[in-house]
């Protein structure tokens, strides 16, 4: 069991949430929502919302019984097992996902290439704290991009280097041509159902970002009906930005996300009542010096707890973070703004954060000097998390250990013993030892550097997932060309 | 108000606290605490307790007596104004604190000298996150060690160079000779009674250590009882590790600390009732792989969180912290690590932190850099903790600001408005540009290198406090003669 330290408690109550739904109701009846598709303002006439032009409108009576089929959890299955996502389940995390550059260990930056794609893919396989895995730099400048499809062949990676389940983006209209993006969506899942042979069960989880304020763009929401109706789950997600993309007070930001949200899963469970859903944000305040997005910041964080209330208020798998930060390089910044953003998901226990481990600079760079770095943090956070063991066993078999040692006297005795093994996090990459200075450095390196020879161990000790000729041939039909079996 | 987002009751319920009580009452009755001095083995004989050698046994009526008498909150005053301490009260905070080496701006380690705590104290004086100074590396190599007290002369520093109230370490018999450190501790409080002319109130702050376990040394003990004839508070710490000088269990470290921590409060109750006391603790977990303190791990905040849920379980003001690192350089693990030991004090709200800036390598070396990037920290938590504002007025306001945007509007017009400025933080030193990270690099630098920009100016910008005549006649009794006025 995962121990909910309810660390969002603390800041967002009961009676804030309540007045936070209640505004929300307001902007869904009031102001509505922008869908950029015929066929998904359809679905709304259909059941009776207020349409005019693009934007529809809410009752309270709809999203209700939209919140009454939307599942509490639902589960990822694939060829290896069961990932559950819900309250009840210990957070899931999917590593880098979505830069174009990455800061390489040779500290120069430069676009990804396909065999970075696939190192990345490795570390993110061989990690202990990364449950999904993504095709992380995706549109890479050495993909065949006369391809009428070279989205596919990006995912098929995913498939080929892992039996993690994959975390997916939704297919756009750059990577997708002569083909509906719904048609593009459906064939993704169908590959995942047909490479694991599994045809009645959800198999991938995909990202759905809304526009800010208050729409859908025609491609995501492409990409929801395509996936819905292969029986697909998704995660939608609002990035709203304060003061430009949503109201300069955090308020604003939340209640808005609030309402553009559920928009969303209200249209997940007209199309197919039941689907899972998720609730997420990654609305980050705006740093206006720069007009840039500070995802390290404290209010972003701020945000999503208020976000992660209204979720469980709603009784929905809720996804927050990203974790990262905006540093450009694995510095002190990153540490510092990499703990900070996972304390939501880990401490507050929301049950998806994207991200957990290897970005820099909010969401542009991936680094896997990082990734291993961002590791700890997980751990560290997993470790707090587990709590301190205070009980009447451990009370009276502490009690003679101190008796026995007396005043001044000393525990150091022989092997050991299991409880220091049970109660202490031993960290592989951090330093933990005393001496001077100057020669310890000498001895252990820059972080970075101890970084780089576990990434260069990971990839050696990386063994790929045992395949049939069968998933062979079917990931033959869509791997990029250098990638084929 | 400072508000209490109460980070340690997710972790420590009330029926741990008493579990917790119980058994360092048995601990303190049973076993018993080890204290070097035989003026303070004869107070404990005077009011009841059983003395046998060194140990006194403390009973549970005892014990309650001087809880109450022990104040909730006390104030140390100086020529600047008052500096409340306790639960409701601002959490107050001390910079760098005891270390022997530096880590410099050229990346060199080297000890410090006399200018260089001149220098950090500049640091501390012109910072906004801390609350006290101190004379940060003490006992350095450039100090006349012929003198008969070379410590008196290293606190008279604080007084010129800052007009915060001083944290003090206490006298040790190798910084004073021929005379009792008892005297030597009578002798620094008079120093600041006259300094400040106040002579009815405390006017100075004392970090005093016992022994693990369970003990408390003579040189201590001699510091706990001038201080307190002088009617000043000081903090009773303990700064056990795990599987060396407390048992292997974490609930170990946390019973036994607790038994030690309330026997010195015992004692200063039983000298002079009412005079203040902090509770503390900076227990930490061992790394028995090189037999190394781990301050910055998860196990330290683990029992730091048990120790303040029994200080307030006992209304008594209680000390965190450290913040700190294990690394020996500002980098991502000090970000990670800082971050991690400060939440305990920011979001536990404890009442005072040591070390809330500016130290690596656990206690063993200070740094300039590190110190103003943990500033940093310092105010992400001060931000965290301010909360969201989730109100009736705030909901109407950005309702309207939202309607007039409409869905897929904006909210980038003319000024940032004031709710932008209320609700957002902004770094100084953290970078949040977008834009070609390399471009990027060469233009902001190394986070090191923005560091090293920020002492300059800070170091620059630095004014001494006014001092009278007299004052500076008092000090020119102390302060080591490079630094006389």
């Amino acid at each position: 069991m995962y121990i909910n330290r309810r660390f969002y408690e603390n800041y967002v109550s009961t009676r804030d949430v309540e007045l936070l739904h209640e505004y929300s109701l307001k902007i869904l009846k009031e102001i509505g929502v922008s869908f950029a598709s015929e066929e998904v303002l359809d679905v709304f006439r259909k059941h009776g919302a207020t349409v005019e032009g693009n934007i529809v409108k809410i009752s309270e009576e709809l999203l209700n019984k939209a919140l009454e089929t939307a599942p509490k959890s639902f589960t990822i299955t694939t060829n290896a097992g069961e990932t559950p996502i819900g309250e009840r389940f210990k957070p899931k995390t999917v590593g880098c996902y979505g830069p174009s550059k990455f800061l390489f260990e040779d500290d120069t930056f430069r676009p990804a290439l396909l065999p970075d794609v696939v190192k990345f893919l490795k570390l993110m396989h061989t990690s202990e704290v990364t449950d999904f895995v993504n095709n992380s730099a995706y549109d890479t400048p050495d993909l065949d991009k006369n391809q009428d499809n070279f989205y596919i062949p990006q995912v098929a990676l995913c498939l080929k280097y892992s039996d993690k389940p994959s975390y997916g983006n939704v297919a756009n209209s750059l990577n997708v041509k002569k083909k509906s993006l719904k048609d593009a969506a459906k064939e993704i899942a169908t590959m995942y159902k047909e490479f694991y042979d599994i045809w009645d069960r959800p198999v991938l989880l995909t990202n759905a970002c809304a526009l800010s304020p208050l729409g859908y763009s025609y491609e995501v929401l492409d990409n929801i009906m395509g996936l819905i109706e292969e029986g697909q789950p998704v995660t939608i997600i609002t990035c709203s930005m304060t003061n430009l993309t949503a109201p300069a007070a955090l308020m604003g930001s939340v209640i808005q996300n609030n309402a553009t949200v559920l928009a969303g899963i209200v249209l997940t469970q007209l199309i197919k009542p039941g689907v899972g859903v998720i609730y997420g944000t990654v609305s980050s305040p705006t740093d206006m010096r720069k007009t840039a997005i500070m995802i390290g910041a404290p209010e972003a964080q701020l945000i999503q707890m208020s976000s992660l209330a209204l979720g469980r208020y709603y009784g929905l798998p809720v996804r927050t973070g990203v974790g990262g930060t905006d540093s450009l390089k694995p510095d002190y910044q990153a540490g510092v703004e990499t703990m900070t953003t996972l304390l939501t998901t880990y401490l507050g226990k929301s049950d998806f954060a994207l991200n957990n481990a290897g970005i820099l600079q909010s969401y542009a760079v991936g680094s896997y000097e990082k990734f291993v770095l961002d590791e700890e943090v997980n751990r560290i956070l997993l470790r707090l998390n587990k709590g301190i063991d205070i009980s009447n066993e451990k009370a009276s078999k502490v009690f003679e250990e101190i008796k026995k040692a007396g005043p001044l006297g000393n525990y150091l005795a022989g092997r050991t013993p299991k409880e220091y093994r049970d109660e202490h996090h031993l960290s592989k990459i951090f330093n933990k030892t005393a001496g001077d200075p100057s020669v310890l450095f000498d001895e252990i390196g820059d972080i970075r550097q101890r970084a780089a020879k576990q990434i260069e161990e990971r990839v050696e000790s990386y063994k790929a997932p045992d395949l049939t000729k069968k998933q062979q041939d079917i990931l033959n039909r869509y791997l990029p060309e250098s990638e084929k079996f």
